[in-house]
C-alpha cells in the first residue's frame, strides 16, 4: 500500500487524480490540500465523487509521510513546493511545468519566472512512460507532460527520423477543462457553448516541451507550429499533425505498421485504421492514433486522441507514480473517471 | 422584382436560402419544390421559419417563368435540371457541386459519374463574388463554391503569389448542418455531441475545387492538404491554413497590411486582428480572417470563419443573384438567419 | 427619430437591446454605458455585433436628451437611475425588477431592499403589453417583465378563470444566457455541458411577480409553486404549466380554441397544434404556446417557449418602447437578434 | 462464475450492458446477438468498448446454456424471445416493457398489441430492487422497469401514503440517448442541438407503468400527470415531482428524513440536501434525491436524477441479475460505465 497525498487537490485535475487513487487498489489517500476549500468534504466541493475526505490547508507537515505527493499547483507557484517534499524525503509527481523543462533560462523565455533550483531542473524526469519509463522508475521527481504536449509526441515519437526539415504542423484542438476551474469569461457557457475558435495562435507555452522533447527524440531540431483551439466539449484533445516525409512517400499501410510495431507492447498506445475521436478516449487513460499518407500533396497526417484530464494529466501521473514503485503499468487505470 | 425559384428546398441549403429570399426586398418567391414534402407547408417543415408556401413537385412548368431558379439537389442530381432550366431561359445558381469543375473529366474522378454537358461546363462561372464579380454578373450558370473552398480560398486569394511550393495545409473544423438533413448514424446526436473527429482524411472532394480554384488564381499548381473535422456544434467553418512564405518572412501586421488592402473595398470580408470565432459569423454572410506569422517555424497562420450555409452556400447564392441582376450586393444579406 | 440611450448595455441584455436598436428605423441610438468597459467600442467587447459606438461612464448629463433610456442595472441598483432620469424628463424601460412589484413592502421580502421612491413604483407599469398595452402607452416608466414571468403570464392570462383553487404548478427550463454575463462556477462551461439542474427550487424572486400578476389578472389569489432549471443551452426559456380546470374538462381543441381567440391580434404570441420547441422562437420575440388537456389526470398543461433575452427581456423592452411612441409595435423587432 | 448472454446487444442499451458484464467479476459472457452487425466485432461497432467479441445471428441455440439472458429487444417484439428462453430454462431479464404491465389488456391499449403469455405475464416480477428485492430473488422472468418509471417510483415510494388525491405531476427530462440509436429527424444533431421540447405531451407509454405500481406501493389510485421533455444531453433524466401531501405540511427537513429513512439501507439510492444535477449520477447506476416542501403553495415537490441507460436501464438490469444469483447486489456496479 503506498501513501499519496495530493497538493491542490481541487482543481479539475486534482479531482480526477482524486478519483483515480481512491479506486487505486494499492494507494491510500493520506492527505488531499487545496487553498479555497479548506475544512470542505470532498463530496461537497465534486458532488459527482463518492470519496471520503477533507480538504487541509498545504503544509510540509500535513503531508509528510507520504511516499508520492502530486503537485498540481499552477506553473510558477509548484517549484517550491516540490523542492520541499523532495528534500522531506517524498517521491513527487509535479502535474505543473515547473520541472519539464530542461534549460533553466526557458522558463524566464516561456513562464516569466527565473527558477531558482537548476539542480533539481536537472535531475527531474519528463514522465511520458512510452519514453522514458527507466528514467521515471528511478526518479525522485517525474515532470508530468503537458496535456498538448503527450497526444502531439506520442504521435510523432515512432516517425521522428522521418520528418523532412521543414518540421511538423500540430493542430490541436482541445476541451474547455484544459482552460482550469477558475471561472472567467472565455470559459463562461455562453462564451463556448455553439462556439470555436483559435487561441495563443503562436507561442503557446507548449510549444517549448514540445520542441525540447522532439529534438531530444530525433537527435536534431525540428521546428514546431503549434496551434491550440477550443472546443465546445468538456474533455479531450484532438491533434491533427502534418510532417513531409524525407525519404519520400510510402503508403498509409506501411505508416500504420511503423507505429503498430512502435506501440505494440504499450499498455496505453492503441493504433487503429479508422480516423478516432474523442468519444473513444475520454475518462480513460488511452491514447488512440492513427495516420494517413496524403500522397497527392507529399504530406503525412497523423490524428491523435486523448483525455486532457487523464493521459494529459491525472491518469498518466498515476501512470508514472505506478512506474516509480515498481507497480503494474496499469494498476488503477483500466476503469473510467 | 426579382421572380424566383428553388428547387429542393427542403434541405438545411433550402431552407436558408428560402429565408433570405423571404426577407429580401427585391425577390418574389414563385415556387419551391421539394421531392419529400410535396404538398406540406414551409411552416409545418420548419416550424421556425414564418414564411407562406407549400412545397411543390419539380417539373420545368413548375418554375418556369422564373428569372433566376437556385437549384439545391445533391451532386450528381443537379446537372440535368439545370440544364434544362437555362435551355428554357432562365438564370441559375447551382449549389450542388456539378459546375464547379472545369475539366468534364475531374467529375469522373472525384464524384462518380461523366458529366454529359461539358458546354454548360465550360460555361458555368464559379460563384466566388470576390473573384469572379464581373463574370458572375453576365453568366446564366453560377456554380455555388462549396461550403470549405470558400472558406479557404478567401483565407488565400491575397497571398497566393506568396505561398511557396510545399503548398498549403487546409485544416478545417466544420459545423453538422454541413452534412445535410438525412438522418444517419454520423449525424446522430450521441454521435455528435460531446465529441470531435476527423473524416474524409484524405481526398475530400472539395479537394479538387480549391485546387482548381488556387491554381487559377495563383497561376501555377499548388498543392492542397485538407483535412476537414465534424464540430458538435450546428452552424460554422473554421479553417486554419497554413504556408510557407517564398520570399521570407515579414511580420504579422505586414500580412495583416495584405489581407486588409485586398479586402477593403469587400462587403462581406472583415479582416480582424484576432483569433475570430464561429459566433462572430454564424447566422450572416460574413466571412471573418486573420492572419498570424509564426517566425519560429517559418510559418505563415490565416484563420478564417463563415457560416457554412450561409457565406458557404445560400447567402452567397443570394449574393451571386444580386450581383447577376444588378441589385446592391448586399441586398437582403445584411440581417440574420 | 426617437433618440434612445442604454444605461448598463454589456451585460447580455444590453447586448442584445443595442443590437435590436441599431437596426430599428426609428431609432437612433445616443449613449451606451458601461460600469467595466468605458471607453471600449462596442466591437470590441461584443465581437458578433456590427454595431458602431463607445461605450461611455453613465451620468445624467451622458444620457440627458434622450427621449427614451433603458436601465438594465442589477435589481437594486436601478430604482435611483430610473427616478434621476424620471424626473429629468426621460421616458423610462427598467429591465431590473426594481418597479416590478405593486407592494414598496415586497422588495424587502423579495429583494432585501428598502425601496425609497413608493411614488414611483405605484406609478410604474408592468410592462406586459398582452395585457397592459393602454397604460403602457402613456408611462413614464414602464418596468419591464422579468423573463419567466413573460413565459408564464403569457401561457396563464387566458385561462385565468378557469384555475381552480389549487392553483398552478410552474415548471421551468431556461438557458445559461439568463444567469448573465459575469463569470461564476455555475456558468463555467463545464459545469453546465452535458448537464441539468433545478436552482432555486423554493422562492425563487420571479415568483413575486408572477403571483401579483396573476392575481391581479384572476382578480383573486392563486397559488403559484415554481421551479426554474438550468438548461445546457445559450438561450431560451420553456415553461411547462399545470392547472386544474375550476369547471371541468372541456376536450385539447377547445382549449387550444380559448387560447386561439385571445391573441388572435396579438403580434408577437403564436398558439400553435404542436407541442414548441426553443428553437422556433429563439433570436426573435415571439412567445410559441400550445395546450393539451390530460384527460386522465384531470389537469391541463401549457407549453411556452420564449427567448429569455429577446420576449424575455430586450425585445419586450423595445416592443414596450414602441407602444410608448406610437410606432407599429414590432417596429425593428421582425428580424433575428 | 454465471454465463450471460444478451439479445439485441447492438443498441444503446445492449452497449451498456456490454460494458459492465465484460467488467463484471462473478460473469462471462457467453452470446451476444444484433439484427444488424452480425458476424462484426463489438469494437467496430462501439469503438469506444475494449470488450472481445463478435455479434451473432439470435437462435435458441446460441444463447442454451446460458444461465441469465438479457433480451434488449423492442417493444412487443421481445415476448416470445422471453417465453422461448424460459421454457428452455433460462432465467431472463427483458429490458423491454413486454412483461411490466400485470393486466395483459394493458398492453393493447398501451402498445398495441395482444399478449400471447397471460400465464407469464403473471408470473414476471417488475425489477425495481428497491421494492421487489425478495420476489427478484427468486424470479424467472424479471421485467426491469422504464427509465421514467425508475426515477419516479424511486422518487415517490417512500411518501405514497402521503400523496393526496389530486395525485402527482411528474416532470421529466431525458437525454437523448433514451430514444435510442436508430437514426432519425428527432435524434439528429441539429435538432436537438440548443433546443429543449416536450414530447408525448399526454399519454406516454410509460404512464402505464409509472400508475400501476404506484397505485400498487399507494393500495389505492393515485392520477399522474407525466410530460416528458427531450434535454440536449447524451444520458440522464431528471423528474420533477409535484404533489399535495394530505396530512399537511411538515417543513423540508421532516420529508428529507422520511426519505433518509425509508432509502438508509439502500445501495444506489443517494438522499442528498442539494438539488441533484444530472452530472453528479451519469456513467453509474445512482439515483439520487431531494425533497423540498413549497409552504406558500401547499405543494412537495421532488427531484431525482438517474443515467436513463444505466439505473433506467442496463445498469439496474444487472442489479437483478445480482440479486437472482444471490450475488452482492453492487458486483460490477461500482464503476463508471
Amino acid at each position: 500500500m503506498i501513501t499519496a497525498s495530493i497538493v491542490g487537490a481541487t482543481g479539475y485535475t486534482g479531482a480526477v487524480l482524486t478519483d483515480i487513487l481512491d479506486g487505486h487498489a494499492h494507494v491510500q489517500i493520506k492527505t488531499l490540500t487545496s487553498k479555497s476549500y479548506v475544512g470542505r468534504r470532498v463530496s461537497e466541493v465534486f458532488p459527482h465523487l463518492r470519496v471520503q475526505g477533507i480538504y487541509r490547508e498545504y503544509s510540509l507537515d500535513a503531508v509528510q509521510g507520504s511516499e508520492v505527493v502530486f503537485v498540481c499547483y499552477p506553473h510558477g507557484e509548484a517549484h517550491s513546493v516540490v523542492a520541499e517534499l523532495v528534500e522531506a524525503g517524498c517521491r513527487v509527481v509535479d502535474l505543473s511545468a515547473d520541472y519539464r523543462l530542461k534549460e533553466p533560462r526557458d522558463y524566464e523565455e516561456w513562464y516569466g519566472f527565473r527558477h531558482p533550483r537548476a539542480d533539481l531542473v536537472s535531475e527531474a524526469v519528463f514522465g511520458l512512460p512510452e519514453r522514458y519509463r527507466a528514467e521515471i522508475a528511478k526518479a525522485r521527481i517525474v515532470a508530468n507532460p503537458g496535456c498538448y504536449p503527450t497526444g502531439m509526441l506520442l504521435g510523432l515519437l515512432p516517425v521522428v527520423d522521418e520528418i523532412d526539415e521543414s518540421g511538423v504542423i500540430v493542430d490541436s484542438k482541445s476541451g474547455v477543462s484544459g482552460a482550469g476551474r477558475t471561472p472567467t469569461e472565455k470559459t463562461h457557457f455562453c462564451s463556448v457553448d455553439e462556439n470555436f475558435k483559435a487561441y495563443s495562435e503562436v507561442g503557446h507555452r507548449h510549444t517549448a516541451e514540445m520542441a525540447q522533447e522532439l529534438a531530444l527524440a530525433a537527435g536534431r531540431f525540428l521546428a514546431i507550429s503549434f496551434t491550440p483551439h477550443l472546443l465546445p466539449v468538456d474533455r479531450g484533445i484532438l491533434s491533427t499533425l502534418y510532417f513531409r516525409p524525407k525519404a519520400g512517400l510510402m503508403g498509409t499501410e506501411a505508416w500504420l505498421e511503423r507505429y503498430r510495431a512502435y506501440y505494440q507492447a504499450e499498455p496505453f498506445v492503441e493504433v487503429c485504421d479508422h480516423a478516432p475521436s474523442l468519444s473513444e478516449v475520454v475518462h480513460t487513460n488511452y491514447c488512440r492514433l492513427t495516420v494517413r499518407e496524403d500522397k497527392a500533396a507529399g504530406v503525412v497526417k497523423v490524428f491523435t486522441v486523448i483525455d486532457n484530464l487523464v493521459k494529459g494529466a491525472s491518469g498518466q501521473a498515476v501512470e508514472n507514480m505506478n512506474i516509480m514503485f515498481g507497480l503494474p503499468e496499469d494498476a488503477g487505470l483500466r476503469r473510467r473517471v
